[in-house]
């Protein structure tokens, strides 16, 4: 019995708790997506992964899981070979089906990845190439949001955020539950100016804060040319004012603010153009959409070498993601901003222990073999039956946004 | 004890024979100096890497030595992090300090790969991202050459090889013996056309077989140029007709063969401005200037990603570089072009049962855990005796050179 040959995926797909949070494309819904991916081996070590809980993506995953079957945990290139036929076979009336592929491949390589590191009792950053740094720091991510979601009796613990006022206790609440140092701004919900303000705001409550904006693509080349000079000095880096590399290249032509992305260069396609076109200097990297961990290292090493600062981007997630993310970081030299995470905003967790906890801004990877955490099997059903009962296949913040604002409508570039 | 803690790095340098083979730089001398490395670790546990032999890389590696006690085989990160304080601290006096660290790095890292594979009981290939090929496929590696050393009695078995008659001859012994199928010519030696003229030979003698030419950077810009329509249609690739990223690009532009290089593209320093300027469509990897085998994987995926093909160069080599170069293109999906291999003119060996063979061109990977060969110790005495009674501290090709043609003066570009 081989304690590194496959002999089962596992995929489930889960919904947990997510306040009303908005962004350019509208308001989280009451529950998040996921799915969290079992990979057991003969020798019945699992290792696990966490990743987006789409329908296609799932779709996926299934029709992968009797592929990999008798596959090593150390076959990354197999694990490619067999994804890209599903992709190109299974999947291949979906809208998209292609940028499908590093999705389906970053599910399964972290647990593939932890599986080898529990089959040799070693942490997963040890086979990522080494451990850099004891304590990942990530930024505190700021939203605007709701007191509630609709239709809710009470408001949530949070309450409203619209106003630089309440922006200010959300990040010194933020702040001081978790030490974090920098600090993130969702924007491209209300108008430019408003939020810069809120930034305005957050400089003066935090002087020394790294602060950074990131509109979505939600503001015009224009108004974004328009706004450089109030954000000349005030921010670390200014992430995807605008969409696209070409208007992207235009704007970092026009600052010496670094711009940084997660929406126009998230695959490897993208490369060439933006870095012959010098559209941003910051990329943050999530091995969710990039294909991995093995892809992540690769991405790192192509920003090291090009000069290109790096990043970390997340969605909403939990546990599982996050220890992937930390030993990730962990492992990466040129890691050079503290990493964002939705983590703070969930309430809800699918790992043993409970949530993992921050110090000091900081993560220390957690104890143990491969990734560091195990499953607790039932909050794993509890969330099992939230996503059953939740009925939802895809993710629809602009439905949900207008819940609350019936006029809203969607637009990028809106302002 | 642990199997994979590093208790001891050995340096051996040593010299094997080497027939009087030209390039642009001159002519082989009768011994070749290389390094064969041993990283034992706690467990006893023995990993092999080998590498260039002339002073500064040993003495680099002589530093290192006691830096890397107590380190894990699998902490890529921080035997960077110890190279590089050396070749800044113990090395850095010495001209070209810089491109030592890559060189130091990699002449550890593929021990450090092979003892952990050893310590697994598990192939490299399979800790390398997983085999995509069974046979990896070399390249006849064709060279002009003189019958015999100065002052040797005889000539050797290859005989003189200065005329296209020789060339074919030399070609059809090579394909006969090892059943290689592209075949490389080392140019940059005779006047151009001499070389075409050889080239043009082969394409007689051998219809189909892929051919390169390789100048070494010897030609000028504008002859390269004249040259070109005689090539079209003839090579697949062309090798560094003249040197610097420049002058490439301007031949790049000029044609539709592919320029290959493992001269303008050597670091990653060198991966921008190529690419910018579209200099060159092969790139030639060798792990033992790019930093080992987890640098190379980056240059694949590099070349990749933008587009370039992967093609693999050789120095003068015995058996434990070829098992290395063997792994690494037996992991390496996008490897689009036959190997390079010094390998067959060499009959000196280190590692036990002697010279790996090919077989139809090609290398099937050596069967056991890690690489999968091991050290002869008695020839390593043997050759590290060579060694001393050498004397040599670095190559001097162009002594060696006006030995048999006086006047002979270095010329890049030359023609």
């Amino acid at each position: 019995m081989s304690k590194t040959r496959i002999a089962d995926l596992r995929i489930t797909p889960i919904a947990f708790a997510d306040p009303p949070l908005l962004n350019n494309a509208g308001c989280h819904e009451p529950f998040a997506l996921r799915s969290i991916i079992e990979v057991e081996t003969e020798g019945g070590v699992v290792g696990l992964g966490e990743s987006y809980g789409h329908k296609a993506l799932l779709d996926a995953l299934t029709a992968l899981a009797p592929q990999v079957v008798g596959m090593e945990v150390t076959d990354l290139n197999g694990l490619w070979r067999r994804a890209r036929a599903v992709v190109r076979g299974a999947m291949q009336g979906y809208t998209g089906a292609e940028a499908l592929l590093p999705r389906v491949v970053a599910a399964v390589e972290v647990a593939m990845w932890d599986a080898w590191g529990k089959s040799l009792g070693r942490p997963l950053v040890d086979l990522l190439g080494g451990q850099v740094r004891d304590r990942v720091s990530f930024s505190a991510y700021l939203f605007y949001k709701f007191a509630r979601h609709a239709g809710a009796s009470q408001d949530d613990i949070w309450g409203e955020v619209l106003t630089p006022e309440q922006l200010v206790d959300e990040a010194r609440r933020m702040v001081d539950e978790h030490g974090f140092r920098a600090l993130k701004l969702k924007a491209g919900i209300l108008p430019p100016e408003d939020e810069i303000a809120g930034l305005e705001a957050l400089r003066a409550a935090f002087p020394t804060a790294p602060l950074r904006i990131d509109p979505n693509g939600g503001w015009h080349l224009h108004t974004t040319l328009k706004l450089l000079p109030r954000l000349e000095g005030l921010i670390e880096y200014l992430e995807d004012p605008t969409d696209g590399i070409p208007a992207m290249s235009v704007v970092q032509r026009a600052t010496t603010i670094p711009l940084a992305t997660n929406m126009c260069v998230v695959a490897n396609d993208h490369l060439p153009p933006a870095i012959a076109e010098g559209a941003v200097r910051v990329i943050l990297s999530d091995h969710h959409y990039w294909g991995g961990l093995q892809a992540s290292r690769d991405l790192a090493r192509i920003c090291d070498i090009w000069g290109i600062g790096l990043s970390m981007h997340s969605n909403s997630h939990l546990g599982i993601s996050l220890a992937a993310m930390a030993h990730l970081a962990a492992a990466t030299p040129n890691l050079a901003y503290d990493c964002d995470t939705h983590y703070p905003w969930q309430t809800d967790e699918v790992i043993e222990g409970g949530k993992l906890r921050f110090e000091g801004g900081a993560l220390t990877l957690p104890e143990g073999p491969g990734l560091g955490v195990t499953l607790d099997r039932g909050e794993l059903r509890r969330l099992h039956q939230n996503y059953l009962d939740a009925g939802l296949a895809v993710r629809d913040d602009a439905k949900e946004m207008r819940k609350h604002w019936p006029d809203w409508k969607f637009g990028r570039p809106k302002f």
